[in-house]
Formats: C-alpha cells, sequence, structure tokens
C-alpha cells in the first residue's frame, strides 16, 4: 500500500531527481541538501523534509550518495521502468514530441500513436506508424499503454479525453489549450506554453 | 504601482482566461463561478476569492459577462497587447514551437530565432531567419523582445540564460531539462514534459 503524501511534494521530487541525474553526469558522487536546494532553487529544509517523507537516505554529516538518491528516487517514482505512451495527434507538435531524445533516458517510449486525419494516418513516425484514430479503444485496451500525450485540437481534446479514459489511461499529458475534465483516478498534468507565458506577463 | 498578489494566485488566471475564451468561442455571453469552476476544477468560491482581489467583475445574482471578463483578465495579466519573444534553438522541439498557432491567437509572436549550429543558421522558418546566437545580446538589446523560450539541450541551457539575462530578459520559458538560475526579477517557468510524467507516474 502507497503511502499518502501530498501532490505538491511528490510534484517536486522530478525536480530533485533531474538535478541529481545531471550532477551524475558529471561525474559527481556526493551532494548535500544545501548544495541540491541552490541548483534546484528550493529550500534545503524543504528537501531534507520532503524526502523524509520516503525514508533515510542521507549519512549523517556526510550528505547523499547522488547514486544511491538516483536510484532511490526512481524506484519511488516508478521510473526505473519503461512506460509505454500513447500520443494522439501527430501534427507539428506531436511530430516533435514523438522524437523528443529525452523520453527514452527518462524509461518513456511512445508505443502508439493516433490521429483523425486521413493524411496522416498511415504516415511513419520514427519507428511507427500512424493509427486511425477509429482504431484508439482496441489498440490502447490491448496494449501496456497507462499514459497518453494529447497534441488534438482544444475543439476535440474532450472527446479524445473520454475515449482515452475508456480504454484504460490512467494519466494525460495535456499540450491541448483547454482544460480536460476526469473522473477520480485520472491524472492529467497541463502543459500549454500560453498558460505559462500569461502567468509571466503579470509581472512584465 | 502593481498590486502585490501572490503568484499562486496570478497562475490560476490564465486558465480562467482560457476557459472564458473557449466559452466566448462556443458564443456563450455569460457565465457563473460554478460554471467556470466546473470547467478548470476549482471551486467557485476560490474563484471569486481570486478574482476579487483585481476588482469587482460580477453581477450580483447575474454572474459574469463573458466578453467583460475576458477583457477584463487580459488586461490584468498584460496579454492585450502582442508580446515578442525570442526562441533560442531551433531543432525539432524549437520548430514545433516556432509554428504553434496558438501564441498568434494569444497576444504572442516569436519574433528573433538563434542557434549555434552552422547548418540551421541562415535557414528560414516561417518568415524568420535562424541567426547566429553569438549575435543574441546585439540583437536582443536593440529589439522590444522581453521574453524568451528555451530548447537548448542541458549543457547549454545556463549558459544562454546568462546571455539572455545579460541582453535584458525578463521571463524565460524553459523546455530544457534542467532547473535555471537566475537573479530576482527573472521569472523561469519550467515545461519540461519528463517532469510532469514523472510527477504522474508515481500514482500508477
Amino acid at each position: 500500500m502507497k503511502k499518502l503524501v501530498p501532490t505538491i511534494i511528490v510534484e517536486r521530487l522530478p525536480i530533485y531527481l533531474q538535478a541529481l541525474q545531471n550532477m551524475q553526469q558529471n561525474g559527481q558522487e556526493t551532494t548535500s541538501s544545501d548544495e541540491l536546494g541552490r541548483q534546484v532553487g528550493i529550500s534545503a529544509a524543504q528537501i531534507r523534509k520532503d524526502l523524509s517523507q520516503f525514508g533515510e537516505f542521507g549519512k549523517q554529516g556526510r550528505g547523499y550518495g547522488v547514486a544511491y538518491l538516483v536510484e532511490q528516487l526512481q524506484a519511488i517514482l516508478q521510473v526505473d521502468r519503461v512506460w509505454d505512451m500513447a500520443l494522439i495527434g501527430a501534427g507539428n507538435l506531436g511530430r516533435a514530441i514523438a522524437h523528443y531524445p529525452h523520453f527514452a533516458q527518462h524509461g518513456f517510449r511512445v508505443a502508439l500513436i493516433f490521429d483523425n486525419d486521413p493524411a496522416r494516418i498511415g504516415q511513419t513516425m520514427g519507428n511507427l506508424v500512424v493509427q486511425d484514430i477509429a482504431q484508439l479503444d482496441e489498440q490502447i485496451s490491448q496494449s501496456r499503454v497507462q499514459l497518453a500525450m494529447l497534441t488534438v485540437p482544444a475543439g476535440a481534446a474532450q472527446a479524445v479525453t473520454d475515449a482515452l479514459v475508456k480504454a484504460g489511461i490512467h494519466a494525460i499529458l495535456n499540450y491541448a489549450p483547454i482544460t480536460l475534465v476526469t473522473p477520480a483516478g485520472v491524472r492529467v498534468q497541463n502543459v500549454d506554453p500560453v498558460i505559462f507565458l500569461q502567468s509571466m506577463t503579470y509581472f512584465l
């Protein structure tokens, strides 16, 4: 049974993991909550408190072993395996996402691609063939895919989401400029760049 | 002088604006905090409280005028104008972003594109020519650009950020998989999809 940890804490763990993986890539073997805090812009006390929710990872006065903490965070976040994902929408953005090199490096793999445009269906993207969205339910139900990325127009996004949920998808990365309505137990993360830009222009 | 409003509230306003603009596009003239709340997954009370930070936008018992509230939120967020942006990194992702149709619709315009790859410098993207990153300081300083989008590799991102800050950039949309260090007064929003995916796999 998984410990109930506030979402806000869970959402900081990938940021710690990313910084630790960058350290690891630079050959660094140990770090401290102070150093990690400076790199991610979060206080050392907050980092120690967040990590303490999941166990005891540092050694008194010796800080954290970078490789060890990377492994532990990967296990906690369940990214110590490969997650197959479905990509819905094979336009410009979908195409860029399908080729994004960091997914593979971090345990994510685009396994299915769908579109409703006859001009795109049957086309090859990487080593995958774009499939007819009419096949979505059948294809996803038969696969291990639990994650989907949505790059369809706003007007189509909710209907596609309903179909994804019906097919067994539990987590959606949403690039469409609309807030999706999903049942409890289905998570959505919104990555519409306009929203992020607009929350900065206020301060300019 | 701008009212000091918590960032967390400011970051919800673009979500309200997006939902209201979708209503407007569907020809809807009025709404309520209840309806808006259902669409964006935020309580009606929270929405009323957030909006009350900026003024009185609804009419007792008659809800909100959609077009009026859109206009007001656009003015508050300062997106009732066109913001020129610089895009750094003309790879696959940069290319998709340069062609993203929602920027133009929401007051953002890619005005400058830079890369350090000789094979990309001089190429055309849309109606812009990819410029040498060596020209970044000069080009940005001479322009009205205050916003930048970063799609360079992690290893290059901090150095590019330092150059952007020096050139007068005040807000960065960061697609690079690294936490950027910036001086106070320079805002960064991270949109690395891996981070968003990893904060969902915990719950699967």
